[in-house]
């Protein structure tokens, strides 16, 4: 198949809101169409549409027949805006948020679908976003330290209230009925691939990201037991499954998934993925010291690496997490894009909002450019962009955004640019944690929406002291998932091989300048402190103000 | 003429931008008639009016011109808006900004309006608010503290680069002609007096808080001479003059005055006051205790005392400063309104504006409003009200402002509680002081353009725990003014007389609701800790960022 010219591979990428189809060239990773379907019910997260019932705060759902319509209206679409015949496509590939996870039966239905089901919240996908499970992963954190459990500080000393075991607790604990009735707890990668080729194979990387599947074994029946006696045997039951290696071949598409798509029946259909994982190859970043950033809302880092570290704060290490054969390492930064959108909706004053307007341009774009005409520190400000919490190097989803220096001289422009610097500071925290940690970052290559900022681009050059290079695909995930089909189909005898001819990187768009360098590294000094003081114990004044903060709210609503 | 129910005085308060003339009824102080008048030239803080050139940053001058012309246009507007036949009026009694100051010659010409100094910026009023003294300030501070000159404890630790020693080592070093040709270096408000009377007496008020006169002596010729060799005689040869006590007369209307104003000649003229310090007995707040905050762009305290105590960072106390026979004691708070209206014009978003402009109500009141719902604490922020530097108590004008705790779900409203709560701290702090250095604060009366603000009110209220009062008159520096003309014309035998009669307050508006006053312990409790780690040295993180913009600034200039 190596010497078809034009075979085809088709990488679809489910968002939070949104999935994407791709139609890639095998031979050079031309993306040749593309298509997007917006999930009918979104996020679900007010009420549940069956019932029109409230969901209390915290909680993120999703509807399940969401992404099967993905598969059934963008892989036409994309292939249609190819204008491509479907027989040349030799191969599907699939990526995921996650921890996105799936409460099903046997035979991969999801118990939401079933009639008595369907006005139990429980029943749902948890999507990545759902918070509520934060009490269990507490918990979890606490016992687990207590234990010594060697899993811990592969996660950087704390799991999340995100993954699979938190949310696997808060089922138990909180919908028994619904616990008992499940008997798979899948994660939403994993069930699109089950849905496309009518087997389940759990995926190595949300395994081991979310899953805390490391050295070959989950978390113990004992340890298990200690959490709550009824969550004993929640691996046995409900989790184990063989794992299949990234760019595995995980089935071939079956008659029905052929006629959702109008692929061909019996082509490869590739192990399932996370969006942030699999846009590494995509960015030829398969090497160890090559660390991806994709930058949108939030930001997520992701470096393979060929020593085993254990990196304090990192989101986790995984044993072919990224690329088979070396360990995936990944990071994050809770808030970066929506800190500046939730700046632009409610700190940027009417004036600005009318000349962009008039110019034709995004108050954005306008900001950038003011922002763009200052020299480094001329507005006198240092903020801490922890507005969403802190992922890494922090761990601590209590605490919260600061800006120092105001004065009545301060506009608009200014504190963005100072927020913009905060999440470049915050970037360069986390890369000299793994480089403390003995995992050197040689590379940083951006992928993402913000890459279209070059104010934002050249201060994070200079901030992080290294060339940034671009990622050369507007479709980063989409294409990472057909890379992996492409192998998948044994196109490519591996991912490294699928990188090098279909992945696309610009490298060294962004050169640090010498004197930026120097002046940042004054401002960073000075973030760096503030990071320590309000971040580990100097001042717990944000952990007490949500105390505060809760009360009063309960308060409230106690009053109402 | 105590007899007399139709005795008439005139009070003119000389502000910053404009003077005001209020006509008011001696037996009862009922406020009959008012006028306005705008300085021509306002603040000169860019061009010299003359010449066209460019001020320094840091400048802001005034031209004396202006305040004849309130004298001839305000007092009889006044009248007229009264319907008063001016021979009713008994007496005038004057207040102004300070420390606001003209160089003259010997008969009180300001140097100005000679032709051969008409072009130099130094030969003009120097308003209170010209900050390009600091230089001459620091070394004065940094001397005093050395020598451990007494006087410097009754000004908290530190004298000011507002007031007349600082100003006038800067008239020696940078314009010797200027200071060589200057006969009397005079209080805008003795000025004022001097042309109504043509007598120059200078009052107590603005000797003792501005002039360093302190137990019947300024600043030896000893420490003149150390400061520099040519300012030895500074205080003999330029500011040396009878002091007047507040309420005496200075003397009598001239003929020229009475046809500018409209007046009888030869009716009293109070001696010279300051606005601030005017208002206390306008607001029935002449005994130990009685603290009149004047709130408006910035807050300043006033308050008698019967016992003398250097209270740290207090801006000065002066015998008989208010009062006469009880020690006056003065604060302040740089930025109060003027946060307040920053924060509207660069930090409130465009929804805001509409929905203000829909209903027919200012964007304050609409924030103040949301903001009003809240319970205490529920934004989850707390902020310090530095954006203008802080007077008292840390006297440290490159600090700046903080907002902690912002979240991606922080409103405008929540900021601007937020900002409000800080500078109600910030009363908090200095009224704690007071109290902890001996000079007990048993009764807060609020003066100014804040006290119209009812959710203000209440958070001060209850963060300070004490029952607040308000003055009421809407023009309260004026009445002061007049009623210390009554003094002055013999109406009543004293102040204390004076105020009881014509003076208005309403007491205990608001009271401190027991809730609110707990829940604003904690979080008073975090703005306290905040304050001494960037106010007292443990990040000094804010004079750092000054100095790293001024680098940049100038980095900038030097390119353009």
């Amino acid at each position: 198949m190596t010497n078809d010219d034009d075979a085809l591979v088709v990488g679809v990428d489910f968002g939070t809101l949104s999935g994407r189809a791709v139609v890639v060239r095998v031979r050079d990773g031309a993306e040749l169409g593309a298509a997007v379907h917006e999930y009918r019910h979104g996020v679900v997260d007010r009420v549940l549409p069956a019932t029109g019932a409230a969901l209390p705060p915290d909680w993120a759902l999703q509807v399940p027949q969401d992404y099967r319509d993905v598969l059934r209206s963008a892989v036409p679409a994309a292939l249609a805006d190819a204008g491509a015949d479907p027989a040349r496509v030799i191969g599907v590939g699939t990526d995921f948020t996650a921890c996105t996870m799936v409460p099903t039966t046997a035979d991969g239905t999801p118990l939401c679908e079933l009639p008595e089901f369907a006005g139990n919240p429980h029943a749902y996908v948890k999507l990545w976003r759902h918070h509520a499970a934060q009490p269990q992963a507490d918990r979890i954190n606490e016992l687990a330290a207590r234990r010594r459990e060697k899993w811990l500080p592969r996660y950087g000393g704390l799991i999340s209230a995100e993954w699979e075991f938190a949310k696997g607790l808060e089922l138990l604990e909180e919908a028994p009925e619904v616990y008992a009735a499940m008997d798979r707890w899948v994660e939403a990668a994993d069930w699109i691939v089950w849905q496309l080729t009518g087997r389940y194979v759990r995926n190595a990387c949300t395994a081991g990201y979310k899953g805390v599947y490391q050295d070959g074994r989950y978390p113990s029946r004992d340890f298990l037991a200690a959490l709550d006696p009824g969550f004993a045997d929640f691996v046995a039951d409900k989790v184990e499954q063989p794992i299949g290696a990234l760019g595995a071949r995980a089935g071939t598409l079956t008659a029905a998934a052929a006629a959702w798509t109008g692929l061909p029946e019996g082509i490869a259909v590739a192990v399932g993925n996370v969006d942030a994982h699999v846009t590494a190859p995509a960015a030829r970043a398969v090497e160890p010291g090559q660390m991806v950033a994709i930058m949108g809302t939030s930001t997520c880092h992701v470096m393979s690496g060929d020593v085993l570290r254990e990196v304090p704060g990192m989101c986790g290490v995984v044993d072919g997490g990224i690329v088979p054969g070396l360990w995936g390492y990944e990071a994050g930064q809770s808030g970066v894009g929506d800190i500046f959108a939730w700046y632009m909706e409610n700190q940027v004053p009417p004036r600005y909002h009318e000349q962009a307007s008039e110019r034709g341009i995004s108050v954005h774009d306008l900001l950038s450019e003011l922002a763009a005409a200052q020299e480094i520190g001329e507005h006198g400000l240092v903020a801490l962009d922890w507005h969403s919490g802190n992922r890494s190097v922090l761990v601590d989803h209590e605490l919260s955004g600061i800006v120092v220096g105001m004065t009545l001289g301060t506009r608009a422009e200014d504190v963005y640019r100072a927020l913009v610097e905060a999440t470049a500071f915050g970037t360069r925290v986390i890369i000299d944690s793994f480089t403390d940690a003995g995992v050197p970052v040689r590379e940083l290559i951006v992928a993402g929406g913000l890459l279209r900022n070059p104010l934002l681009m050249q201060i994070y050059a200079d901030v992080v002291n290294l060339p940034l290079s671009v990622i050369g695909s507007a479709q980063g995930p989409a294409l990472g998932s057909a890379l992996h089909a492409a192998v998948a189909a044994g196109a490519y005898p591996d991912i490294r091989a699928a990188s090098a001819a279909m992945g696309a990187k610009e490298p060294s768009v962004y050169q640090p300048v010498r004197a930026n360098v120097a002046a940042y590294e004054r401002l960073f000094a000075e973030y760096a402190e503030l990071y320590d003081h309000f971040g580990r114990g100097g001042n717990d004044v944000m952990h007490r103000l949500r105390a505060i903060r809760r009360a009063a709210v309960a308060r409230r609503e106690g009053e109402d």
